[in-house]
């Protein structure tokens, strides 16, 4: 379908690798380079936070046949566990049979590296890239930023090295380059609940667990050796934030005050809070992506988002299927792909950027609102009865492959309906009356 | 008033020789860096947009004594003057005696080199700076980037290196540094009017000349040679962008067809149009400023915005006027100078960037709609019946040296009160009533 080129990946990450197979399918040689050591043969750092594959992420592995290699790694999880301080409350997330799939991003990672070398990619580890000639897609590799250098000329490079990428940083250097990366005052830190001593889970294995606490949160993910990998989100300063928490007494009694069944679960907690690094979270947009038809950025790279809808990955690997699917269009006419694949994609990340960064927002300041509460209810009740009529956002995020702009849309609009229904009169004590329904039905017409 | 330090000021711009002068007041060793030639020894480069003085440029001239030299440069504008296609309209700015200054930005950078010499301040010109360590304040410069350097250790370093500062580009890679960078879809290009054989000007010369088309536009400022420096606004691309221009007589017919009465005065319009670049006009916002009690940025290199409010060096130098207030109050305490100075300056950058952002919007957007026209029209009968009650925005930005926040949010809801009297019943008929009158002044009395 294409004629065969000489190919660069910089970043042996997720995307990175998951492209790689794509390009080797495409009939190219590939080259993966990453600055870090082979992560198959080193343990993983602690600070990485538990990923929820979702269908945009199921579909691009199936689209490239290595969907069932990674499904005997994942753990579906059906529902939300929430622990209030006093009690345990399960949400279910979608319909029956809808899932997210727990997976630790080590192992994912090491798999899909294995799935893309037996694809045939060739994987370099531990060559820094410095910058990269765009014009001529040739990488500048050496020991240090000062140093000698090496060149390295390929037909196409493609950008898969994060949210600080080497790629994207020499494209900021163009003129019309649109850049911003903001950080939110919040950071996370990983912790651990092991297994229990016969391998099996301390909780329940098919649920996300959520300790949800208002400016800050607990979450835990099943890991498939019986474990949990948890994660603290807390503000960086100020009351209840990781400037309080300073020494093992005052780990200990936040825990045990805000978090107290996590107590028993969390047997290092003290050790690996102070232990392991506490990391930022920055959402990172750019314009353009791509570089005539030499060099393009895919991943974190172009959108890095932050990770409360757990949409990172799967927006990710969202863009290699639509890279491809304009490879299958286009042809050898790359840039045509590039240029579709940007148009197409730009507004997408932007889409699902807003909609992470609002569940940060929701999570922070609105859990504790009344009505926020009750406008979930509504919404809750009136999907159950219309389920054609009323799919909840979340759904048309996580359970589907339409635009994330579509989305979105549509929960604005969404939202509209509720605010002008929230504000009937009584609506506390109506909210799931025919009456009310009514009303929604005339307000979904109006569209 | 402080212990005397060896300072560098990394730029000779406006701002920089501006800095090095206050800081010879306070008593430091300063040294100022530059990677271009001495712009007293070369003509300058054909891509510039002549300046606009106003009260807080002014304000900061004054605080260190250097504005009557300044003055002497400068010329007095207290009007626009409107070039519509048919007619010429004039706009007084602001009440009698007020006035912008149009200066030269070439004329101004020597005249303020050389009062920053003569305060003491000693000048590296050709010095490439390509990196600094922040920790230490140490400068790292060489002939190219990848070549040797030298390290130059300060006590202080100051960015004021422009939009694209070096500087900054070392903060920016460090964690939780906000960023963003944004270019408009619009350019620039100068071009010239030269004066009259008698050394008199070709059009009112105590005039700011402004050809309003809509999506773009021409303007006029006088030097003090007689000639006017213009500046054509325009898109890069689509209808009446420069990427129609592309030949002598596309520019020719596009200037006769738009702004018939510049073609006599332009006599080397399609020369300069060719001969000049097409310049980008990009919003630069970041956070933090400043690093420890060491590095510090101010002007371009930490708030760069759109031209169309005329604030930029004015906002440059005000960061200097806050930034000298700082060091008398805490003296050696450069740590809380440092700290107090972007805590104070960051929110009214910010809001002169909004500012500044939305008169392009207004210009390129809303100056042909009729609801606009009768809202500056009744703003302007209010103003002048009760200049008490209604000083305008335009003139809370520029004769004033109260805070851009402030302009910013008593504009929104000046804003917010027309938006209301624009809805009353047969408002065109009846805008200048004395019972509209009693509406505005109803309004004011609620806030």
């Amino acid at each position: 379908m294409q004629t065969p080129l000489k190919i660069a990946v910089v970043g042996s990450g997720l995307v990175g690798s998951l492209l790689a197979i794509y390009l080797k399918k495409a009939g190219h040689e590939v080259h993966v380079y990453d600055r870090s050591p082979d992560i198959r043969k080193i343990t993983f750092s602690g600070r990485s936070i538990n990923l929820a594959m979702s269908d945009r992420g199921w579909k691009a592995l199936d689209g490239v046949g290595v969907g069932d290699a990674v499904r005997e790694i994942a753990i579906p999880m059906d529902k939300r566990a929430i622990h209030l301080v006093d009690k345990l409350n399960y949400q279910q997330y979608g319909k029956d049979g809808e899932s997210i799939y727990s997976i630790s991003r080590g192992t994912l990672n090491r798999k899909m590296i294995d799935l893309a070398e037996a694809a045939g990619a060739e994987f370099y580890f531990e060559q820094k890239i410095w910058d990269v000639t765009l014009s001529d897609a040739t990488l500048h590799i050496g020991e240090t930023e000062r140093g000698e250098w090496e060149d390295k000329k390929y037909d196409l490079v493609f950008g898969a090295d994060g949210a600080f990428s080497r790629v994207r940083h020499r494209m900021q250097r163009q003129s019309m380059f649109n850049y911003s990366q903001e950080f939110l005052n919040m950071g996370y830190k990983e912790l651990h609940i092991p297994a229990n001593p016969d391998g099996s889970h301390k909780l329940d294995k098919h649920s996300f667990h959520i300790w949800p606490r208002g400016e800050y949160m607990l979450i835990a993910l099943p890991n498939l050796d019986g474990s949990f990998t948890c994660t603290l989100f807390m503000p960086f300063e100020g009351e209840n934030s990781f400037a309080e928490l300073t020494n093992q007494e005052s780990v200990t009694d936040f825990f045990e005050k805000n978090f107290p069944d996590s107590i028993e679960v969390i047997p290092m907690l003290t050790e690996d809070f102070f232990k392991n690094p506490t990391s930022t979270l920055v959402t990172m947009k750019c314009f353009p992506w791509t570089f005539k038809d030499k060099v393009a950025l895919v991943g974190d790279a172009c959108h890095a988002i932050v990770p409360f809808y757990g949409q990172g990955m799967n927006a990710g690997f969202e863009d290699i299927t639509v890279l491809y699917q304009l490879i299958e269009k286009y042809g050898d006419d790359w840039q045509t792909v590039f240029s579709e694949y940007e148009k197409e994609r730009k507004p997408n990340a932007d889409a699902i950027a807003e909609l992470s960064y609002r569940n940060f927002m929701e999570m922070s300041t609105k859990t504790a609102d009344e009505k926020f509460l009750l406008q979930k209810r509504i919404e809750k009740h009136f999907s159950e009865k219309y389920p054609e009529k009323w799919i909840p956002l979340y759904s048309r995020v996580t359970f589907s492959d339409r635009p994330y702009t579509e989305a979105l849309a549509i929960g604005d609009f969404q939202n509209e309906i509720m605010q002008k229904i929230l504000q009937l009169e009584n609506i506390e004590q109506i909210w799931d009356s025919e009456w009310v329904e009514q009303k929604i039905l005339a307000a979904l017409e109006q569209a």
